[in-house]
């Protein structure tokens, strides 16, 4: 992986909603404004973040939900990802 | 339960409109733009959130009153929960 | 009373404009997007909200003017009552 | 006077246009969107208002200018009062 | 003149845009949405304002240069003045 | 030059498109909504200004890229400038 | 190079979506409303910016992912840059 995500940015990959965790949530396609899951793949460093001070929750690997509009898209190698600010993160899913 | 809610955020399941609580509320299932009440179902950290100090104030299986609109909603093993900020409820129903 | 409201909200019932209170004040029923009197009910802890200190200056059974279209309502045992916050409190009616 | 306002908030009674001040000021009755004068009738604690020191600088009985739309207008004993914030009224008019 | 402003207000009477000042600056009459020139009638005393220290930098008699449609204006005596924030004042124009 | 701008304003007098700059830069006349290049003409004392602290970082004669909408624009003696906050400057051109 | 930005702005350069990265990624020239590789050109100083330190995290020679919207365009000796705020920089690509 080799996206290096500023402050309290984020990136993540989306799970499809087809997709069924272990944990049995399931999101089904036709879902619409509704949150999503994904896999965190890469953190910012956190700290001062416009003049807050923002302390990173989420880890590589964490299954997280998060608001289905927030962030930016961007193609890697023919995978999308999507960056957004830990604040757009709802939720971790714990197995 | 395997939601883990972020900084000042808090899962809850919504108590359908019919139900009469203990403490005799009823919001009926016609009202429109009016809060609702649910059960606390996840709480999250609280701490620093967006530079400001928030200190959870709702714990799991409180009865709660929130803003119809307020937050995300997401659906685990079938069953819809909301993912809000705890600024997003009013208050609590004590039984 | 049952609903504790969180932070610097207050649960007010409103007085019907048509009732006159010790003090005279009487609001026409027909009154348009004007504030409205009403009784305190029950009062949040106040504390550290959104980052900033507020100290609640309004007490149960206190008579209050507010803006008419802030807050939340929410029935309980069939009354109306409004959950805002303090500041949406214009003025406190002394007798 | 039976109304105390809250924090930062001021009692006012309009001052009508076609009455003329010792100061000889005239606010023409056809004026529009401009500011009015008014007589302080009652004035809040002042104190930490959202977060923010407020220093009262008005006192009862002061004229002042202030923004004609600001406010909230509230009618007791059948007389007309605005409750608007302390910031909404611009100028002490002195005689 | 007998208009006290509060906070960080200031009263400023129009220059006409026919004048032409000592220092040769003309704003001609026909000039739309271009700031306008003024003399400082007035000024707040400053201090805490909205939770921030501002420090007045303009007095009496100075001419300035502020944006046309800030502000509130107030006919004194016949004569029409403007109350606005220093923030809304450009620059001082030195003779 | 006879304008002394107020805190973080700064005056500059725009560089008419078709110039070229030591530095190579043309910026051509058609160009829209893009920034322009001007050259500043006085500085304001910066401090603190809406309650936060702006030091200067332009000085008289610095050559810098603006937005092209930001600021007002004042005619004195014939020739336009623009009066507009530090924080719309992008950026110095150096030579 | 002689742009020299000022505060938390970046100066950048957009590297055509044709283009192939050592770490093999593609922006497909027809994306649209996505964010944007680029090489950082110049680097501001950082400081305190709008009453907020902000410290700046890429460097010249960073290749970065950005807001396609972000920032100003700018046109120098022909080539078109792009002046943004380090905060509408996304990540730093890694090579």
């Amino acid at each position: 992986m080799n996206l290096r995500p500023l402050g309290d940015r984020v990136v993540i990959k989306k799970i499809e909603a087809e997709e069924t965790t272990k944990s049995g949530i399931v999101l089904p396609g036709s879902a619409k404004e509704k949150p999503q899951m994904a896999e965190v793949i890469a953190v910012g460093p956190g700290g001062y973040v416009d003049g807050k001070e923002v302390k990173m929750e989420v880890k590589v690997g964490d299954k997280v939900i998060f608001s289905k509009y927030a962030g930016n898209e961007v193609k890697i190698d023919g995978v999308e990802y999507t960056i957004l600010r830990q604040d757009d993160i709802l939720a971790i899913v714990e197995e």
